[in-house]
C-alpha cells in the first residue's frame, strides 16, 4: 500500500508574507474553498508571523485574526483549520480565540534550540482539544544530537508531530536527510518538515525529507511564502503522486487553485533573486535583509558580506542591532 | 582537494527559449561578458534548438548565428565557446561556421536512443579541433541500461564527455542518482547532466547527479530555459560552494550577472505554472504543449490528460500529429 503523507497548506500563513498580509477575508474564503475542494487535509491561516503577527513591528494585516479565521472555517467542508503560534508573539488568549473561531490544529513554532517555551502552548491547545504541532525554526543552525534533543521536548509536552523547519532555505538534501532520520528514530510521533527554496531546494528537500521517514511536509500555493518563497503545494502534489505516495489532493484541482485562484492574488510570484539566494546561503533569518541593505549603503560595504557574517556569528531573530556593528567592521577592514 | 565541477552555462542557447530566440547581438556580448568576468568556464551560444533551428518551423532567431557566435568570441577572454547541434536541424555547414566563428566546443543532441545519428558530427567536430560533447536528450524515456548502452556509443565515436539530459523536468533525484552512476562506471569520459525545473527540482537533480559521480552540469542565469527553465548557474555556484565543491566562479559575480545583466533581457521570468507542471509530469516534449491546447479546445477535452496520455504512449519529437488522435479518443471516451 502507498504510504500516506499528510500535506500541510500554508498559503495563507507563509504566503501572507508575500502580499504583506494583506490577503482579505474573501481572498481567504476562495483560496480555502479551492483548496477543500482538491482534497487538503490542513489548511493553515495565520499573519505571516504567526497569531498576533499583525502589529507596527511585523506589519499590519488587512483583516483581524478572527474574521480570517472565520472566513476560512466557513468556507471548509473536510479540511481542518491550522494556526500557528510563535510564543511571545501569540499568546494563551489568541490560541482561545482560534480554537473558538474553528481552528483544530496549532504550530508552536521556536527557535531551534528554545522548545521549552513552547511548553505551556502546547499543553493549552490540548486542553482546548486542539491537535499540537512542535515547529523547530532555524533548524540548519545546530547539528542533529540538537534537534533530536528539542524535538523530544517537544513530544515530551504532549505535541501530536514535530517539524524540522529550515526557515531560512539553508540545507541541503543530505542535511535534512540526516536530521529528519534521527529525529523519526528519536521519537514516537509524526515527524514533519518544512522548506524554504531560497537555494532552489524546496522540493529536493521535501522529497529528502519524505525518503527519509517524514510523515507531514509543507506548501504553498506557487510557493507563495517568505524569502524566496515555499515548497509549491501543486508540484508535491504531482510529485508524490510520480513517486507512489498517496497525498489525498486531486493533482489538477490543485493546479488550478494555485494558477487561477492563488496565483491572481499574489502582488509578485516568488523568486530566487541574489537577496533570497544570499539569505539562504548565509543562513540567516530573512527579515535581516532590509537591515543589512541599510547599513550596506551607509557604510559602503556589500549587503551580502553582512549577512553571510552574520550567518557565520550564528545570529538570530531579534539580534538585528549586530548588523550594524557588523558593516562598520566590514567597512574599517577595507 | 574539493572536487571541480564544471559547469556550462547554457542562458545564450537554453534561454533563447524563454525570448523566443530574440536576444541582440549586443544582449549576447554583454551577457559573455558578464558571464566570462565570473570565471565561467563554458558558455553555450546557439538558438534553442540547435545550430540551424532559426526557422518557420522553430521560430527565426534575431540575429544569424555567425553574428552571435561572433559576438559572443569577441566578448571572452578565458571562456570556451559552446554551441548546440541536433543533427538533420543542423549540418555539418553550421559546424564549420561555429568553428570558423570561435565555436570550441559542440554539444551533439540526439533522441537518448539515437546517439547512432550523432556519430558523423562527433566526428566531425573531432577534425575541426574542437571538443566534442554526446547529449542525450529524454533520457528519463528509458531504463538504465538502454542510457549506459547509448553513452558507450557516444564514447566509442571519440566524444569527449557524455550528458543524461532531462529534456521534460521529469524525472525525481533516484532516478538521476541510478542513471548518472551507472553511466558513470560504464564510460571512462567525463559525465554531465542537464536539469530542466518542471517538477521543482533543477538544483535537486544536479545535485543528485553531482553526488552520483557527475563531473558536469549546466546552468542558465535565472533559469531562463525552455518549459520552467534550467537549474539557476547562481544557485548551483551558491549550493556547489557551500557543499564543498569548487566550481571556479565568483558567487556575487554571478549574482549580478543573473539579477543585473540577465534579468532585465528576459521578457517574464521562468516560472513553473500548470503547464509547466504538466509537461514534467507526463514527460513529454515541451512542443506538445501548444497543439495539445489547440486540440483539447476543439474536442472539449483537458489538455492535461492529452499530454499525459502522450506520455504513456512514449511518443517523442516529430510525432505531434498523434495529439489529434489521442484528443479524439478522450472525446469519444466520455
Amino acid at each position: 500500500m502507498m504510504k500516506k503523507i499528510r500535506l500541510i497548506d500554508t498559503t495563507l500563513r507563509d504566503g501572507m508574507h508575500a502580499v504583506s498580509h494583506q490577503f482579505s477575508t474573501e481572498d481567504v474564503s476562495a483560496v480555502v474553498k479551492a483548496l477543500d475542494d482538491a482534497g487538503v487535509d490542513t489548511i493553515e491561516v495565520s499573519h505571516g508571523d504567526g497569531l498576533g503577527g499583525s502589529s507596527f513591528q511585523y506589519g499590519f494585516s488587512k483583516a483581524t485574526e478572527e474574521a480570517y479565521l472565520k472566513a476560512a472555517a466557513g468556507a471548509m467542508t473536510n479540511a481542518k483549520l491550522c494556526v500557528l503560534l510563535l510564543p511571545g508573539i501569540g499568546t494563551h488568549k489568541e490560541l482561545e480565540m482560534a480554537a473558538n473561531a474553528g481552528a483544530k490544529v496549532v504550530r508552536v513554532a521556536t527557535h531551534v534550540t528554545e522548545a521549552d517555551i513552547g511548553e505551556q502552548h502546547i499543553k493549552i491547545a490540548k486542553s482546548l482539544g486542539m491537535e499540537a504541532i512542535g515547529f523547530l525554526m532555524m533548524s540548519h543552525m545546530v547539528d542533529v544530537d540538537k534537534i533530536v534533543e528539542q524535538a523530544k521536548l517537544f513530544e515530551s509536552y504532549g505535541a501530536d508531530a514535530v517539524y524540522v523547519t529550515d526557515s531560512a532555505g539553508a540545507m541541503i538534501p543530505t542535511q535534512i536527510t540526516e536530521r529528519i532520520a534521527a529525529v523519526k528514530k528519536a521519537v514516537s510521533i509524526p515527524v514533519g518538515h518544512h522548506a524554504h527554496d531560497n537555494m532552489g531546494l524546496a522540493i529536493g528537500n521535501s522529497i529528502a525529507a519524505i525518503q527519509a521517514g517524514a510523515d507531514i511536509v509543507d506548501g504553498t500555493c506557487r510557493g507563495a511564502g517568505a524569502g524566496a518563497g515555499n515548497a509549491m503545494t501543486e508540484v508535491l502534489v504531482g510529485v508524490l503522486d510520480k513517486m507512489g505516495y498517496a497525498t489525498g489532493i486531486d493533482l489538477y484541482k490543485i493546479m488550478d487553485a494555485a494558477d487561477d485562484i492563488v496565483m491572481p492574488r499574489l502582488h509578485r510570484p516568488p523568486m530566487i533573486t541574489k537577496e533570497s539566494l544570499s539569505i539562504g546561503y548565509a543562513g540567516v533569518y530573512g527579515s535581516f535583509l532590509l537591515h543589512a541593505l541599510r547599513a550596506a549603503d551607509k557604510f559602503n560595504v556589500d549587503a551580502r558580506d553582512i549577512l553571510i557574517e552574520m550567518g557565520r556569528r550564528k545570529t538570530v531573530g531579534g539580534q538585528e542591532d549586530m548588523i550594524i556593528d557588523v558593516a562598520y567592521e566590514l567597512a574599517n577592514r577595507k
